[in-house]
């Protein structure tokens, strides 16, 4: 921690901070940083409440990270994640995972998973249970979809990834997944994130709209914490002002992540750009600005999907663009 | 549903968006606006996802909104809430909740609710499940705080606010409060919406810091359509870049909320100011604009809280306080 | 500044930026802050640039506030502004600024004028050049309202404030005005700020939409550099994603703008709320938090308005708000 | 426009609706909106403004777009810039823009020329004339860098970029310079951009920090109005609560500038990055979502830079990414 003192501080507001510190138990280095008095603060839990009553005090900072387990210096050399055999993460080639928003029926559900497969795309995504916005919305297949994910990987032979929208769909979906989503409207949903940190699966978790970077690693370390060590993190979009977009897609949490985690990072382009048309160009910057992998939204006929087909591919598009998103990962200097 | 044309459409390109329509059994009505055709289109439940191929669409918009039962139109008069004998609504004279981010031992909750009793406060705030950031901070005292509910209610004689992390702690709850909080990080958790649905106490759901109050609105519909119609919306501060303070407190929807809405609206200018200076600026202001309550985080010893310590209020600073909102209720024109 | 160090620094890393530090003519003081080494550096003028090569340097801080002469400690009493005799500032009573957005004929403008004075307003605004998004809007009645100005002066006898968008608008407004407003898209245009520096009549500075509360301090001092001294800062809303409102008022910025700076704060409900309805509710908010004064957009037949007719009010509604703010005023403890 | 009427609106309401448009001489079509009532307007060029009084009005909606000379349908083919010989635009290879944020000497700036134009640069930038934050910031070497201007073009044979500030500095730069660029925080100093569009030369015209694409757009057309058609875009990033880096990079801005626009599009991952290590990476992303241009700052010697060192690339960083933006550009589909 560290405490800032106001602009005009005198030598015994310094002091009245340096009592309260060693009251505390605290050790409090002085020290003067420009204009302002500053105290270093180590040894002790505390935090700004304890001098909150100062009125000397401008204001009290964190200056170490919140995320802990997280934290790039944990693991300097990268997690990598085992999605039932698919690698994912540092120095391994770039991961693809395409499907649909919702799997809403058989036909559509290994349709698509087989057009997918033979294109070279080894995980799909595919939700069971959605958390919709409105209560009007459909919310998925639900339970008689988990036949349809065991199906999907014994015939068809993909990995899954899927939603866990609470800790009853999480104990459900387990048995039946390679991978469970937490998404980003439930990335601070802390039971959630402590259920997963239990769960034999690797995790992947979604920035909330609305979170900041520590806000994810710190939810983050929530489920790490729990003894799961397999988690990735995905950028989706933030809520701005800019209003062409569904979500403004934060592309600079990509190297930003980076330096600040050792856990892999995913970009799920299809939310950010909204609408189908910008998607391509979204996924290529998101290889070109260092993604472990991408996640598109792909649905066999888009017009008559039940959730998100504006922003969905055609399996045509897909096609198209995998072979680009590839090219270039290599060009940008890594392993596709 | 609205349909834009692209600029420079044609008469061909209206006939395709028509026959559409035509398809999808709607009944659909070109117009002109300006130098763009447009097609008003009702009578079917379909979105933008039936149109998305067509490249003469500029775009597909809701005309109506997205949330029903919250709607102001359903219950033109607004609604009153009644929180153990406690009127919170419109008409109501104003509501001022008050009490400690987090009840933390017998003396600290005893004292603090007799301290606010005696002020003249009718409803007490105060958390034993708390969702924190980080995985490390204090969590509540959780369990062992629910008999200090009872003897709050009991001995001191206020009425009891106090959030529900998940449905199994709302089950917990229910018995021992008299109105339930949904946090913020949990504005979209639809599963404990759903539950909250169900349940027989008043709820208060916090918008979420990066929600629009459209998400918010619909997000009540949940609750709503559970049958629970006691719902209560609280604005507590957006994200935005505006880093001057924890959060960005959207007062502007207090009267944005009033008109779209029917139920009541709550603000808790605590955590928008995110420091105790700051706080009763905004508590009146939040009068001002016409909040049905405010919520304010009052402690009996902020530097030793074991959260929020830097927003709560030192019990005289809200005495002082108290008579100041309801003196700006007065003078805006309504009951204090 | 402030330099943090890498988690996992060494005792070799913190001698390279002691080194450097050296070399700059820096004094340097190594302190510890929980797990992390920092740096304090006083005594030259350097920035994050030359620490920038250092790989164990995690980041460079500001400690030290980036504005000066506007700040708190610098006229501890706070600034009181003389507008034309009218005194705008800390200690004075509330004052209320009102006028339709832009002067559009003789007509219109001594006709509000003279209402508004019967009401008790004493400064009216109006604008003559407006700075306006789109080229194919009425941009203003420009040189030719010049000698409107004098009349509202000279025959209703109101204060005039009205904005200058160039050097040569100011220039040619200067003799004409009793304050003039740099607008909120002007905020950081720096040879305007300069030349308003050597105005010779108070200046109020608006907040640019996507600007900090540290931006618009360092734009007052700009001003005040100059050798004016008579600045006033004006909240009118920020940019961010709650799209409910054409733009979102920050009013926390009341209290902080108070704690930073010594400069009398404005607030501007109109463009914050953007629908006349919603006008009074902000208004009586900003009086609640604290502003010196309030800006009204106020025209005598809103629906023929040249500009912002939607968002301004009725003369009778006008006529009916302002006792409320008055009232507003004094029971948030203030003369009114 | 379009009038789209509040929930539970009656038939009189719509008749109000009509008659005054008929009163404004538009053209109306009532039309039915799922349960809305909508009207078309179309014929003359009002407001929301007219109908603001009408309180059966929900809300009043442009639908074709502010902007117009810049709009895609004028120059489907897409516009194709000349800076001094070297063609920027659709269909062209990839344009690299490199130097320093400031020309701060003769050696450092023509030492960094000779530089960039051996590694394969055509366009160098360098600024003149800064706007700064602070005033107590280095504002640039101003005239004195005019003929290093003429020196770079005519020693070195580079085209040069550099930022106009007002007017006055327009008229000096223009007979120096082969593009001039208007910064961010000009973006809607509409004197200046009036005057671009009577200069001789391209414009680089960046996006506000707190600007929608749509302003961006409106403002070009301020400068296409003057009959100046050589005008780019150019993103830069914009003011979120994304607080890891300077500004947040609006990518997703690209792909939806070529959808709206036939301008050129420029992004600089400098200012957006915030800090060198992440440059890189954002510039790669920049290429890949099909950026016409790139502007990338880099200074012989970023630790003694008087401005942006800490963003800025070594020479020889910058030497090791040109390839690879290259490479991008061609795997992502075009000429580089």
């Amino acid at each position: 921690m560290l405490i800032v003192l106001q602009p005009g501080s005198t030598p015994a507001d310094l002091e009245a901070v340096l009592a309260r510190a060693r009251k505390l138990g605290l050790t409090a280095q002085p020290a003067q940083a420009g204009d302002r008095r500053i105290v270093a603060l180590s040894g002790g839990s505390t935090d700004a409440t304890a001098f909150s009553d100062l009125s000397c005090v401008a204001r009290v900072q964190r200056v170490d990270d919140a995320f802990r387990l997280s934290a790039r210096d944990k693991q300097p050399r990268g997690t990598v994640l085992d999605i039932g055999g698919v690698r994912l993460g540092s120095g391994q080639p770039l991961c693809v995972i395409a499907g649909p928003c919702s799997l809403e029926s058989p036909e559509q559900a290994l349709g698509i998973a087989r057009t997918l497969k033979q294109a070279g795309v080894r995980i799909l995504r595919g939700g069971l249970f959605k958390p919709r916005t409105s209560p009007y919305s459909f919310q998925g297949i639900q339970e008689e979809g988990l036949k349809l994910l065991d199906e999907i990987r014994a015939t068809v032979g993909l990995k899954v990834v899927t939603e866990a929208v609470d800790e009853r769909t999480l104990d459900l979906l387990e048995p039946h997944a390679d991978m469970l989503q937490i998404g980003a409207r439930n990335m601070q949903n802390f039971s959630l994130l402590r259920r997963a940190g239990k769960c034999r699966l690797p995790v992947l978790l979604k920035r909330g709209a609305g979170a900041t970077l520590d806000e994810l690693l710190t939810a983050a370390d929530y489920i790490l914490a729990g003894g799961n060590t397999q988690v990735a993190l995905c950028e989706r979009g933030i809520r701005t002002f800019s209003s062409h977009s569904r979500y403004t897609l934060d592309l600079a949490a990509v190297p930003a992540l980076h330096e600040l985690s050792h856990l892999p990072v995913v970009v799920d382009p299809s939310h950010g750009a909204g609408v189908r048309s910008r998607v391509p160009a979204m996924a290529l910057a998101a290889v070109a600005a260092g993604a472990d992998a991408v996640m598109v939204e792909v649905h066999p006929e888009p017009t008559v999907a039940r959730s998100d087909g504006q922003q969905s591919l055609y399996p045509a598009q897909f096609a198209e663009l995998l072979p680009r998103l590839q090219a270039v990962a290599r060009a940008a200097g890594r392993e596709a």
